[in-house]
């Protein structure tokens, strides 16, 4: 039978895990983050789908590339994390279906679909996103997500000629706990769950 | 600084984590399900919005409900689940944003802006709820997620007079390791992911 993680896995994982606006100066790996990969891709997407693609953006000339799309209050910051994941997600995930999910032709359901390929897209690969902040913190490091940049302008830069898009960015390194606020209040079970 | 989780934690999140389709006759109690609850909403969403709402449906009455609104595939197995998710998210999430992200005005951000109130509820719902999906497999339960169900059915008998919207649906349990196929093929980083 399966046992509850232990509570400094659940504080490392939950409850103790900051949004990190800076971040210390120590190297990020790269086989750190292919090791989270490696984790976040075994979460469940709807018929294995898998659309999430994710850049890391990492050199300063990439870096730079992305900062005229960003919000004002994300530029510094983003410049300064040792790197930056874009969440994006391949509208032409249907493509490996007949390698991924081989027992029937899912690719069928989506081609000519193109609400079903957006939504299913969005979803799942807002789903993925949420795996690898995870897996992030999993393996050790910290994360920013961010909403605040030019979607349009990203992809222009970054996925031109591609059905790459970007969803949402995330900066990585080790959070630099002296630069945290108090957090902010989370809704209990009572305000956002129902049981029937 | 942080470290790595070790390998029975990563196994039990992402490495041998499974989706599984029946689960074992073993109660569920609901401070499981409540305390999944605590752990994911932890998670971070874009200016702490928090859209998702969650209805675990558990009564033979709420299954009978949610019944004719699922995908063929997935009606036997909902119905025998001890416990389905109906992870939805609210798109009045930003009444709650004085509370709890009380430092700006945030609220205005989104008031008339149907378009990102949509895009915001819809992407952070979806992070939270896969947040929960880690969540109850760190409590040391099983997941079966699915996208196979009639939203709009779903809406009407459920969410009548509210904003909330189902996003996705989560059997939940102890799962049936005996009823599972031989693991699919993920996406290895060389194929889903840059470094630049």
């Amino acid at each position: 039978m399966t046992t509850p993680l232990e509570i400094p896995a659940l504080n490392q994982l939950f409850l103790e895990a900051r949004t990190y606006g800076r971040f210390l100066d120590r190297p990020v790996p790269d086989a750190l983050l292919r090791q989270a990969w490696d984790l976040a891709r075994m979460g469940p997407t709807a018929a294995n789908t898998q659309p999430a693609r994710v850049v890391f953006v990492r050199s300063a000339e990439a870096k730079a590339r992305l900062k005229p799309h960003l919000a004002p209050g994300n530029a510094d910051k983003t410049m300064a994390a040792p790197a930056t994941a874009i969440i994006a997600y391949d509208l032409d995930f249907a493509d490996t279906l007949p390698r991924t999910f081989p027992h029937v032709d899912a690719r069928a359901w989506y081609v000519g679909n193109d609400a079903l390929i957006a939504e299913t897209a969005f979803r799942n690969g807002s789903l993925q996103g949420a795996y690898l902040i995870l897996a992030l913190r999993a393996v050790g490091l910290d994360c920013g997500p961010m909403s605040g940049f030019d979607a349009a302008g990203v992809d222009a830069e970054f996925f031109a000629g591609s059905r790459w898009r970007a969803n949402f960015l995330v900066n990585i390194g080790y959070g630099d706990k002296t630069a945290l606020h108090p957090r902010n209040p989370r809704l209990g079970f009572d305000e956002a769950c129902r049981v029937v």
